[in-house]
């Protein structure tokens, strides 16, 4: 039995080290049977199958009935859309149910019936499940027929329950809310008072002729409404003051007026507070993390001191490195990290370890991979030693640079040149030619440089691997041209043979030495400063995104059941319902939505077949265009400041790689969690029972 | 000649004082005459006479020959423009250069040439002025038909080197710059890949029917850079992507990623950046007021304590209460403030004051002025009292917020009724006898609110100022109508009798009733604070509104120079004409600029009548829209979280009302300047030589 005991604490502590690694809560249950399921749900494979599904039931959107995989989004030229037998889809999505299911009882079990009651979230899978299920039921029973579909609305919340990142923003942006929508009040009074004073200023006069201003934006309260929002979204600027403005250049002081306060101080009254709101949440997210970090290993600690080998003196507990030995072999984790932990633990070649020399080693976990390139190779001979400064030094890859520079600029003129040359006109010899130098020149760099530096120094620096794969791909690609078509000579310019024609294949070798030319990004440094900024943003930002990606599916989802069937191509208003066509489909939907918040914005001002639906776009271009974008900017300023400050600071050490991420960018800042803090979290374990 | 030095250094004190209340350098000459003088020059009739001839030379625009001061910009009805003979123009510039000769030299004398030849502002300030007058005389000997004024750009100089915090402000702005133009740099990188990219993508193809993008926007190198120009001011947003996307949707890719690297992310990297160097600008400068003002006041000490009476003990120094009451009597200042410092001197009753003494005495001057409404009236009739209670008691004012409410609401029902009515249909009636009604329960309550308060109370109030005057413009409006036009009765539609008719009437009264509704504001707790932020801000961004109006200036000037006679209305470009015809007259420019700086926008989008015009489409566009917006951000952002983070702390003070300046928001921050930094200060000072 004493041995189960041990067994048990082993893994005990096994877990709760994972635990802190991962920055997961040590809040679940720590019996062995618990605990074997818990590593098993948190497995890689296990983990990899959840995503998958969440993946799969999402994409679903893209082959169900309303939406169309065609290439073109014209309606004239579309083939329709492969339409998937009733069933198909009903069959997958009940597998990712069943997925699910096994998902939340799993999680429901391993926090334990009290914990259960507490979390919002779990009972809110519950219920999506559900109503899901239920949707799914009615559906099949309608043979697919029914109009109606709920549950895919719900779907993305399956994505954004599964990631803690994006529980978390989503509680931060809940917190904002109230001051977001005292702002939106603000700009609603101001809206509706302006609205009131433009149709007293822009009333019907007895001259027909003189009211173009009426006829055109302020004809009725809802005209007048749509006019001064589309104004707020700066989407129909000066058309709307123009007749106003040709009567009478004093009524421009109105819209200025109106813009000046609406767009000017409201609009960014609202950045304004959306910044002030999240510019601790980086810090108080990492901070959490720190927190989750210390107290897994604490835990691991409490429990491993559990174990029989306690010495005489109680008063402090201590753990026998033996039996960290034993942990650290089951737990699993990055090598290098491990590697690091036992050769401390070797050194200190102390028998017994305190809390503080516990934590400690496992500071390890904290450390930023300082990545060291591998050698240069040595050469014997004297002329390859030469040969091997010549190539390996900086000015070598600057002149690089200027051979990219100088391809551009030749196809530029090329480009410049051949504009307004018809097709059949066209001579590629002349691009075919500098192509062809140009890739032998890059070749050459490639292969000196890996002689130089030796092929795994040369593959360890980011730029050689872009470097390296881009020139592989224009070799290929010029072998395959020379192979087709010969090599150039003037007037090469043969029919088209095999997949692409000459002229697109050269076309995409240009198109891959543009994207080549972007190698000069780390050789400049305020650049590279932005480029590595706007990276971390994008690591920042993926809660963000995911949240976005949440709302987008939901409105797209909505607009398509909203516009099914809404627009049919006629002559006149032909251009405008180009988008409005793609509209009831998905794709379009999701692209449109993806970026085009303008789009939203021109929506809004003309007449839809459908009046209510200006609520829908003015609800989109709140979101996405207000709200995220403002999100946006706060977090891009929360991390550019601190990035700057820490740039300033930092200047000498910049020589050094670092594997940068959140918790480094912070380290300065962050604060230890005490002992204190530690020990009552811990005595608050809902499962672990700990003796003292 | 003990007089003559002691009547020196009185005077010397007074004008030292004079500088810490004006936060003015102290860097002047000191002798007896030039004082004389630098007090004359900054009295306040002399700074008046200044800014007035500033104020003319740039108003004398509005009137020069470019110019039309009609009431219509719509160039078919308008009048021809007044235009000034030649030489009356020129005659008001003459004075107003005499007034700069003036200025320029009594600075440079006061500042004494030492100084001056250090000064770059005033070496720029007389080099315009040359310039200036030699332009004028070229003017005079063409008789005013010469091509090019270049005076008229350089107008906006007089403006800008008149202010200091304008001058900050510019240095500041100017060591933004190479930040600012590395993010510009990295935008034109971004824009010319992108475009050689599109230029790719999108050539010519063999199917002419198939190539629309290529038509329509990127037909040869500068219509690619234009499109994606303007699309990067997201101005032609979905219309640029659709002939692509309706081709194949993955074209959208491009466009969406060019959209989100440059508008979403180097765009907001410019706010970052100027945020980032913005964000101690504040603080910076009114740290350094303080300082100055805290100079000032030691001046006048030391100058003070080498009157004759310094006591035995030459360790420190001291000033006679006397003398210092002498000065405190010729030195021009708030009342107010004067009678509290010379009511402490009284109570401090002591005879000999020490240098921090001194100081002490003169920081009423950075105390908030703490308004104390008058008292009620008290009345000794029981029921006058119950009277006053009941209609001074908050609930009276919410009474007549939900009146104000209700006005609101019933004139927009009967808007909306009347909204399709022909002018002819419509009858008066209802709204007359609803306004009639509404403004006997405003005066009513103005009546019963001044009984209750008395006059003097209900005028402290700016909300109850705001009230009454509209009300009492309303009764005088309602007079009016009743006189002209009878009261209301069902048909009351009579015909146009005397200066407006009963509909503009009627009009002119509801917008007043829908102004005085901003009479609810200062109740909304989260709306008064946006409020005040936005009044402070207007307060702080004055500096920056000088600049602005230069530069808007400028552009206008140049602007008018360049279009002069470039647009001629035509048919079907008629639209886009509209602005383009007024473009080459002053106001519409000025207007233009003002706020519209999405007109440069759309202008970049279609072909002008001169290519290059692009050029200042574009540099429009970045200084107003990308600087000048980023600009007031920050600056927004910087004010609304100092105020958010003080309203967290002085919640409970919130009754007072505080006349809240830049100085007293940061209060708690600032650093007193230490006695070291002053004395070294004091012993720099070109002019006074301090004896120890």
């Amino acid at each position: 039995a004493a041995g189960a005991a041990e067994d048990l604490y082993i893994s005990q502590a096994v877990v709760f080290i994972e635990d802190a690694i991962q920055y997961r809560s040590i809040n679940h249950r720590v019996d062995s049977k618990s605990l074997w399921l818990y590593r098993w749900y948190y497995s890689r494979i296990c983990q990899w199958i959840l995503s998958l599904t969440i993946t799969i039931i999402l994409a679903l959107a893209f082959i169900e009935t309303p939406s169309s995989l065609t290439a073109t989004s014209d309606v004239r030229y579309r083939l329709p859309a492969w339409d998937p037998p009733c069933g198909l889809t009903e069959g997958i999505e009940l597998l990712c149910f069943l997925v699910f299911m096994i998902d939340v009882s799993v999680k429901s079990y391993l926090i334990g019936w009290e914990e259960f009651w507490k979390n919002k979230w779990l009972m809110a899978y519950i219920l999506t499940l559900i109503i899901s299920l239920t949707d799914w039921v009615v559906s099949l029973s309608f043979f697919c027929t029914e109009a109606v579909r709920i549950r895919r609305i719900l779907r993305p919340f399956f994505l954004l329950q599964n990631s803690s990142m994006m529980k978390k923003t989503l509680k931060s942006i809940n917190s904002t809310l109230p001051e977001m929508a005292s702002v939106v009040l603000l700009l609603a009074v101001h809206l509706s008072l302006f609205t009131m004073f433009a149709m007293l200023l822009f009333a019907r006069t007895k001259d027909g002729l003189q009211d173009k201003e009426w006829v055109g934006y302020f004809r009725n309260l809802p005209d007048s409404l749509t006019s001064l929002l589309v104004l707020l979204t700066t989407a129909n600027n000066p058309d709307v003051m123009i007749p106003a403005y040709s009567k009478n250049r004093a009524y421009s002081i109105f819209f200025i007026l109106f813009t000046v306060l609406g767009n000017l101080f409201l609009m960014n009254l609202l950045t304004a507070i959306i910044y002030n709101q999240f510019r601790g949440y980086l810090l108080k997210s990492v901070q959490s993390s720190l927190f989750r970090r210390r107290l897994g290993i604490r835990a691991a600690f409490e429990v491993l001191s559990s174990l029989k080998e306690t010495p005489a003196n109680a008063e402090q507990s201590y753990v026998s490195a033996g039996a960290l030995f034993q942990v650290l072999q089951k737990v699993e984790m990055d090598f290098r990290c491990k590697q690091a932990i036992m050769m401390s633990l070797k050194i200190c070649s102390c028998d017994q370890l305190s809390a503080a020399q516990f934590q400690r080693l496992f500071e390890e976990l904290d450390k930023d991979a300082i990545k060291q390139h591998p050698p240069c190779p040595e050469y014997r001979s004297h002329f390859m030693r030469k040969v091997q400064f010549v190539f390996g030094h900086p000015y070598f890859g600057y002149l690089g640079n200027v051979v990219a520079l100088a391809n551009i600029v030749s196809i530029c003129v090329v480009l410049v040149l051949d504009a307004d040359k018809q097709p059949s006109e066209r001579d590629d010899f002349f691009l075919g030619a500098i192509n062809c130098f140009f890739i032998i020149y890059y070749l050459m760099e490639m292969l000196l440089k890996i002689l130089a530096m030796g092929l795994k120094r040369y593959l360890s620096y980011p730029s050689n691997r872009f470097d390296g794969l881009l020139t592989t791909i224009l070799l290929v690609l010029e072998i395959a041209t020379f192979a087709e078509y010969g090599f150039p000579h003037p007037g090469w310019r043969p029919e088209f043979v095999g997949l692409l024609s000459l002229w697109d294949m050269v076309r995409l070798a240009n198109m891959l030495i543009v994207f080549r030319f972007l190698r000069i990004i780390p050789n400049m440094k305020f650049m590279s400063l932005v480029v590595t900024t706007l990276l971390d943003l994008i690591k920042n930002l993926r809660a963000f995104a995911g949240i976005l990606v949440v709302v987008f599916y939901a409105f797209a989802i909505t607009g398509i059941m909203l516009f099914k069937g809404a627009v049919v191509p006629m002559g006149n208003v032909r251009k405008k319902c180009d988008f409005m066509s793609v509209f009831s489909h998905f794709q379009a939907e999701f692209i449109c939505c993806l970026l085009y918040h303008r789009i939203a914005e021109s929506f809004i001002s003309f007449h839809l077949i459908y009046r209510w639906a200006k609520v829908y776009f003015v609800a989109w271009w709140l979101i996405s265009s207000v709200i995220w974008v403002n999100l946006f900017i706060a977090l891009l300023l929360e991390n550019f400041i601190h990035k700057w400050d820490r740039r300033c600071h930092r200047e000498s050490l910049s020589d050094i790689e670092y594997q940068r991420t959140v918790e480094l960018m912070f380290r300065d800042v962050l604060e230890e969690p005490t002992e204190e803090e530690l020990m009552e979290k811990l005595h608050q374990h809902p499962h672990l029972h700990l003796c003292r």
